[in-house]
């Protein structure tokens, strides 16, 4: 919907036909574990409905499934009927993984996940006619830690399955806090558990661990183990995809079909450094590289910036935040820090930990992990850290305010900073 | 404090003597409003005493006034003995500029100030002994706006007088908004009236405005009516001042006389981008000074980053955000745009507002402004932006997190952004 917007803002007499598989447009993804807690009612979720949309002179015809592109005829059959077009733009998503591998039906009671409205709307309504006493999250990435916050809030006995030794791929001291902070308010979260097994009928669970294997009964089972690009369209007109899958664009949202730009969850962004694009499945991903596909394939003229996977999640008390693309991490050194531990009156200042990722080779600043009370404002200074190529050390000439109710006097990026560089032989001790 | 500690680090065998004309050391002045409003403790405020300094084997003699230098035979004089040094470093910082206008005694009763833990002491004593009704606080800088928080948190009925048109030289949006918040809290701020005359006698308060004149009643009077540069010390000895009428020293925080170092608030930070040094009286200029200072006179090398004059200040239910120099701004162009206005269930997004400076000529962003209730990593990151010498226009390529909870999908300096670009006959509406 970015992208049909833009479209027609910078070509008003562009005639723009969405077609929308499903029956929700713009379906506010992000919002959804607000909407299961209660926090967001249901009309805050599409900031625009189809009337909307349809008033702006832009056609949604939803139900409505594209199915074969023919790129030499600039021809798109659906399931209703065939379009000529001169630009296409293909914004497919993704599926969600671990549904299928269990062999689960989603249509059936107890069986929930987050990926729609309608999906939050059945949550709720199963809930309310059967308030399930204990609930099963399947999958520890920041979805899943979203889906157990919002099922604790509503008072519910939840435990989180998690395939991996940490959540959301956090390092391991991340880990074992977040584990922590879920365990202060009740939520189990399960490492090292690969769901194998669940029956509906008799709601029983089974993971395999390292140490064998562990059984659990629950009432319903929320599945949110990951999810990958929905590229079958694409592909199946040929378009290139990459490493991770996705499809391929370049910055001008182009895919290596003419006249076929490509946004959203199915397509990996340019890195415009060089080297393989990357699959970076964010709304503000989608969003930006909407808009410029939006303004390309109505003729104008605009590149996507870079994507540095920047990423905050409230998780109870803390905030989760991440930046910067794991699998740069690998020949990373982490350098950690922690502020305003015990005794600091103001809430906001702390307790705080975040870890920076510094190139071993080069001193290059690579990434962040941060837990700690407000981390909004650390991930994006951290992604234009990224983005300007500083290296840690450099980080420490950052000028960044001070007040103590708000912040502490040496930034945690200066405290990092100093301490790759001590440790590096350079200068001196941390002051 | 930090000098000193620096340079103990660096070379640890360096004799090292700490003058300080006053009792207190490291008297985290930024700390005071918070101290006073009750939310710090006393003890919070000194993160080291004289003995924890003692024993890291650095000399502190309290109550020894610095009288004079001379450079060329490296002495100092002092209200004690004359002390040979092979480097000297000067921090005299700042002293406050009304109360000698006003010709009020510091020390007597009803005359507050908020620049030494003792000053504290002495409000609270007077407000625990004779309650006050009503109390004029004088000045509308960041200081008066915090003392006026910190007093109404005590229950006290405040007004307070600002010469100028704007509190902290806000812009007119900005401004207004920040009065409303105060009025709000019962906090009367009176604009445009030059307080000419007290009595302490009768508690009579005598204002100058464009209408005349405006009296009041009052029972205290806390001055907060700005600093200037301390700086008799250097200046006698001959060392060159700038023309905000602070001492002049390089990135490595020389002064002009040899081996004589500076920091603090009597300091002008120089412009890395060349032109006249600036005088920006923070905490978090005085400390990373303070460093370089310490750091080179004890044999290191080491050079400033550059000052953007990052601040945020708690008021009540928001927060005040600057950074970017306000004599930079003059040829500017403010743009404006505002965020999670009513409706918004979660605090933490909105609403906000924030105006970016844009140079008119060049596009360069210059300068921040933020009201929000959160603003510490809105100007954190506007401080980077500084610092790499982006357009405004290109911040609309920031990769920043969202999630609902916590911020907005399109971040403010996105909207900024595609708003100046618009208006510069640029591309296209807004999206």
């Amino acid at each position: 919907m970015a992208a049909a917007t833009r479209a027609k803002r910078v070509d008003p007499s562009a005639r723009i036909t969405v077609l929308e598989a499903g029956r929700e447009i713009g379906r506010g993804t992000c919002s959804l574990p607000y909407f299961l807690s209660g926090e967001l009612e249901e009309k805050s979720l599409q900031a625009r409905d189809l009337n909307d949309f349809e008033r702006e002179g832009i056609e949604v015809r939803p139900a409505t499934r594209a199915t074969v592109i023919h790129p030499y005829q600039r021809k798109l059959e659906s399931s209703a009927e065939t379009f000529h077009y001169d630009r296409l733009i293909v914004s497919t998503g993704s599926r969600a993984r671990c549904t299928r591998n269990l062999g689960l039906d989603p249509e059936a009671p107890g069986v929930w996940r987050l990926r729609t409205i309608a999906d939050v709307r059945k949550i709720k309504q199963e809930i309310q006619q059967r308030p399930p006493r204990r609930v099963a999250v399947i999958g520890g990435g920041y979805v899943g830690l979203e889906a157990a916050e919002a099922l604790c809030h509503l008072g519910i006995k939840v435990t989180l399955f998690h395939r991996d030794a940490a959540p959301a791929r956090l390092a391991p001291t991340l880990a074992e806090e977040l584990v922590q902070l879920f365990l202060r308010q009740g939520v189990e979260i399960q490492l090292n558990s690969d769901v194998e097994k669940i029956d509906l009928e008799s709601g029983l669970l089974v993971a395999r661990t390292p140490q064998g294997e562990t059984r659990g009964q629950f009432d319903a089972f929320l599945t949110a183990s990951g999810i990958e690009p929905e590229t079958t369209l694409l592909k199946e007109a040929g378009a290139s995809t990459g490493p991770s899958g996705a499809v391929k664009v370049n910055s001008r949202g182009e895919t290596s079909l003419g006249n076929v730009y490509a946004c959203g969850d199915g397509v990996e962004v340019p890195n415009p450094r060089g080297g393989v694009g990357r699959w970076v499945p964010l709304a503000t991903t989608a969003a930006r590289l909407g808009r410029v596909c939006g303004e390309n394939a109505a003729g104008g003229s605009r590149r996507l910036g870079a994507i540095h996977g920047a990423l905050a999640v409230r998780l109870f008390s803390k905030e989760l935040g991440m930046v910067g693309l794991p699998q740069d991490w690998a020949d990373c050194r982490p350098i950690e820090v922690e502020w305003g531990g015990k005794g600091y009156p103001f809430p906001s200042r702390g307790p705080g930990r975040c870890l920076l990722f510094e190139d071993r080779r080069t001193g290059r600043f690579m990434g962040m992990q941060a837990l700690a009370p407000q981390v909004s404002g650390l991930v994006d200074l951290a992604s234009l850290c990224l983005e300007q190529e500083l290296t840690v050390q450099e980080m420490q000439d950052l000028d960044c305010a001070y007040t103590p109710p708000l912040s502490a006097l040496w930034h945690p990026f200066y405290l990092a900073a100093r301490k790759a560089e001590k440790s590096i032989g350079g200068r001196h001790e941390l002051y």
